[in-house]
């Protein structure tokens, strides 16, 4: 099923496909051409287009444009960054491409991992292939939900000349004000995404989400979540390519309509506040326990304005603020504490 | 000579003293007037009046009152945060005494010295004690500067009965425009009460203190430094109780005539912008990097609020900021990205 339902997306020449990015890709597009049936350029050019149909769908509501920065990173690869600033209806919306490669330590390559495996490298040395889309969009209005999603796929080299890959991603909704309808929407959408690859994958990857997203010293989840996984080389690399192809599809559907739904919705002065809060807490988790950024700010040569890209415009910390019992910001609070089941 | 600056601080019946402090100390009156010769007890008075003196001073320039918040810690002690939120000067100012105490396992006990010495408890556990007072002012005129200090004391008993103990702390300047006139006034106060206590102490102090507040992933330090120091155990206790002691005298003739004098400056809303962009800087440092921040956040039972309290009001992050060539933001940058000697 799913592979008809994708195969539209891989026809037509490499060339073609490229015409309708954000730029050009990381890669040389002859080089591209030239190892178009691996599973590195069918990737790359999948995170490449996730990139510009996202994009160009934003750009459609908001009405601005996408400044569109690509840039090399001196020890292999590079990635394209397109962050819209100050629009209309997005505050910050950024939108990033990654392509690296190089050679790992083995204790890096153990980190990159959620579950460590000992590989075994070439005199220590593990040469990798890395690369994803990742994405958080911040809107001005309250009503309208953060929205944050990342897929990507690895590929590493051990001593025998084997290659170890696996995918990883997800999307994740952060609103502002509990909407049961919206919440209904963006978790149904992901599930019906899943369903079509495995029973078993919406269940276990909400889950994973509510772990992941989790700000620990708070006792609070950073949204109302979504799905979340790792380390996914199972059933075979076409499978779940297919899967991770039929969850970048999903993108544009789980958001798109809750922001138009919302696009004129009145706010108030107390409202943007508790937003502001809130924004507070997206970055105490992206500073605190996102692996991503945590990984990317420690790495040698990786763009920061890229992996910082995530924060919000701005945010906000009062002392000790707790919202009035019963008052809408309490629920939502209830809600980060005790997450739901929204299908 | 320093022994004489000092003893009017100690005299007086401990009673007394206590009632010019925000709130009673953190352990019990009767209980500090029966073991008022222990280093402890000196400390946690020391503390104590540098919260009042501080706090005092700040809303006599304000007009505002700290909230002060007494709060106990279930595994042992606890503290008093005091924090002015939304002022007419300051848009966040908290100053926070902890005294907290329990047990330590041998590796939380290694990892809260900056050196690590490999301590033996009984059973593996570590009987300690810990306190300080701490403290970040947050100004609403982007030409008042943020200031942070941190004086603090441990106590750790090993197997043996013997009692490990060491002082740490320092006073540091984050302006938002370079100041030569003010960098020096803060640097010379700092310089002039290190110099009282050893010929080494500013010159090594202020080092260690660009050396800790530098964000690595922006290749910046977060202000302008001052002093800072850890594991201060020599030359005997009494001796390392008066230097910190000096170095609490100086917290309110460093940066209040600061204050007074930028009162009535007037500023631009770019002035305000690049104000939020460094306050969102001193937001990275604070999560990503601070040991003090990680620390309290890893720690079971530990007041988030307290250790928080030290982020801004609000802060911002623009994609790609850079100042424009010769703009005074831009010579706030190329101090923080190459520190300077002030004195």
């Amino acid at each position: 099923v799913s592979l008809d339902a994708v195969k539209p997306q891989e026809e037509g020449d490499i060339l073609e496909r490229c015409r309708g990015f954000m730029s050009d890709p990381v890669s040389d597009i002859k080089e591209l051409q030239g190892r178009k049936d691996e599973m590195r350029t069918r990737m790359e050019m999948l995170i490449m287009q996730t990139q510009a149909e996202f994009c160009k769908a934003l750009e459609e509501v908001d009405g601005g444009t996408f400044k569109v920065d690509r840039w090399a990173r001196k020890e292999g690869g590079g990635g394209v960054s397109c962050v819209m600033q100050d629009g209309k209806v997005f505050e910050k919306a950024g939108v990033n491409v990654s392509v690296v490669f190089g050679n790992l330590t083995e204790e890096a390559a153990k980190q990159m991992r959620s579950r460590g495996k000992v590989l075994k490298g070439k005199d220590g040395k593990l040469p990798f292939c890395a690369m994803g889309v990742s994405s958080v969009i911040h809107p001005k209005n309250p009503h309208i939900p953060t929205v944050h999603f990342n897929y990507r796929y690895f590929e590493i080299e051990e001593e025998d000349g084997s290659k170890l890959w696996w995918f990883g991603g997800g999307t994740d909704l952060t609103p502002v004000y509990v909407n049961e309808e919206d919440a209904f929407h963006f978790h149904n959408t992901l599930k019906e995404a899943c369903d079509k690859h495995h029973s078993q994958y919406y269940k276990d990857f909400k889950k994973w989400c509510d772990k992941y997203f989790y700000i620990r010293h708070r006792g609070e989840t950073r949204g109302i979540g979504g799905i979340f996984f790792d380390d996914l080389d199972s059933p075979n690399q076409e499978e779940a390519f297919n899967f991770v192809k039929s969850c970048t599809r999903t993108v544009v559907p789980c958001y798109l309509p809750i922001v138009y739904k919302h696009l004129n919705d009145s706010f108030t002065d107390e409202e943007k506040n508790w937003q502001q809060i809130r924004r507070g807490r997206y970055v105490e988790f992206n500073l605190v326990y996102d692996r991503g950024v945590k990984f990317g700010l420690a790495t040698p040569g990786s763009r920061i304005e890229s992996i910082l890209m995530s924060l919000p415009l701005t945010g906000r910390w009062e002392y000790m603020h707790e919202p009035t019992k019963g008052s809408r910001e309490a629920e939502m609070l209830k809600v980060l504490r005790d997450p739901k089941e929204w299908v």
